[in-house]
């Protein structure tokens, strides 16, 4: 990955339209989001072994448990009410309410479609070490940065319809052991991801109106990017036998 | 206020049952929440003035804007989803959802009510350095410690109710320049704290099951007793005029 997009400085320092800032948040996404680490890039053509599958989405919970604690962070360094009644939906959707089960719960059915049983995945025994160091850091960011960096963290989930429908047409085509009932995380995910990075963007083209925090907000993407990445590259070393190492 | 409840040393550090330490957690309350703050027992005996209500509903409204605020803070230390699908709850009653307005609208109501313009309360140019201290450091407690000992400290709520009615029939009976439609706040919170306090107790008394947890819920209630009792104390002394003191 490289860092030409990280602090662009070819402009006297001067804040750009929210089209612009729009633009080279996509770009952030173009050049560093996951879907070009080649462990994803191996899954959606159907090279990995079931192993392999099964450490991913063994490792992917602890991200995945990880989101309503950041949200909640969020929520909790957000002053504004309005915000805070937006972006408990997520927390919602992730958690489930009585009567309705949440992301949380729906990663764990796609787990046992994959073979990995439930408490195995609870119980965290599988996860690697650069994973919970990623996550920790993403989890850290959310605690002690300003809340609306946070926010433009968030902003991977523009990229993520793209990688979720290539993951489920994927998973149908060349993982045929899989249990396509326990693919509804990713059917979910296709309509909420949108609505969240459509009410999240919104939000940092409104208030990142200064380069400074312009900046910022790229800076955050990036990072946020660098999180995905890692925790890719944690498990594709994971994965490789010590042996064959 | 005394200190004698806070650290009981009297029996040689072993865990007490779940009912001895409900009794010490409703001896808390009995000898340290702030219903027995001489300002709120002048305020329930109708003798305090209409500029000294209006001084304290605005600042209240700095302890009322930081619960949902300390409690995303509890969700967000909290690794336990089925708590977390409980407490969410204290946050949508506060906020408000889309369609149903929450207990800060609730509280700005009441401030109308009491002749406070809501862009002053929201303002918080009314705010004391002593009432902002106060919550500031509970909202840091609740950051920054375990989540059940911000659940503990939470049990302030178990003694709510006798203070809420009381509040209640004092406004209708001896500040009847106050708009009784401004009083919704206190009906609403006349259901939810029980239901709060009691979801919390059997959490405290269940988890706490070592004297070092059992003396760390108390401590946590003292400390919660001391922000509400400190809220009244700054509030009281910003009342007097700077000539009378």
């Amino acid at each position: 990955m490289t860092s030409a997009l990280r602090t662009p400085r070819d402009d006297a320092g001067l804040p750009w339209s929210p089209e612009e800032l729009e633009r080279r948040l996509r770009a952030v996404g173009a050049a560093h989001y996951h879907n070009r680490h080649p462990f994803n890039q191996r899954m959606h053509e159907g090279e990995l072994s079931r192993a392999e599958l099964q450490l991913w989405v063994a490792n992917r919970y602890c991200y995945q448990q990880a989101i309503p604690i950041k949200d909640a962070a969020i929520l909790s360094n957000c002053p504004e009410q309005d915000v805070r009644r937006a972006w408990i939906q997520r927390i919602i959707d992730h958690d489930g309410r009585a009567g309705s089960e949440g992301g949380l719960e729906a990663w764990l059915h796609l787990a046992e479609a994959m073979g990995v049983a439930r408490d195995v995945v609870v119980s965290g025994t599988r996860v690697l070490p650069g994973v919970r160091f990623a996550v920790d850091a993403y989890v850290q960011f959310c605690r002690t940065q300003p809340w609306l960096e946070a926010v433009a963290a968030s902003l991977t989930e523009l990229f993520a319809p793209t990688i979720v429908s290539e993951r489920l047409s994927a998973i149908l085509t060349h993982y045929q052991w899989i249990e396509p009932a326990g693919l509804e995380y990713f059917r979910t995910r296709l309509t909420q991801a949108p609505r969240d990075a459509d009410y999240a963007l919104a939000l940092v083209l409104e208030r990142c109106v200064t380069r400074e925090w312009q900046d910022r907000a790229l800076a955050a993407l990036n990072f946020k990017c660098d999180v995905l990445w890692s925790l890719l590259d944690a498990v594709e070393r994971g994965a490789v036998p010590d042996d064959a190492r």
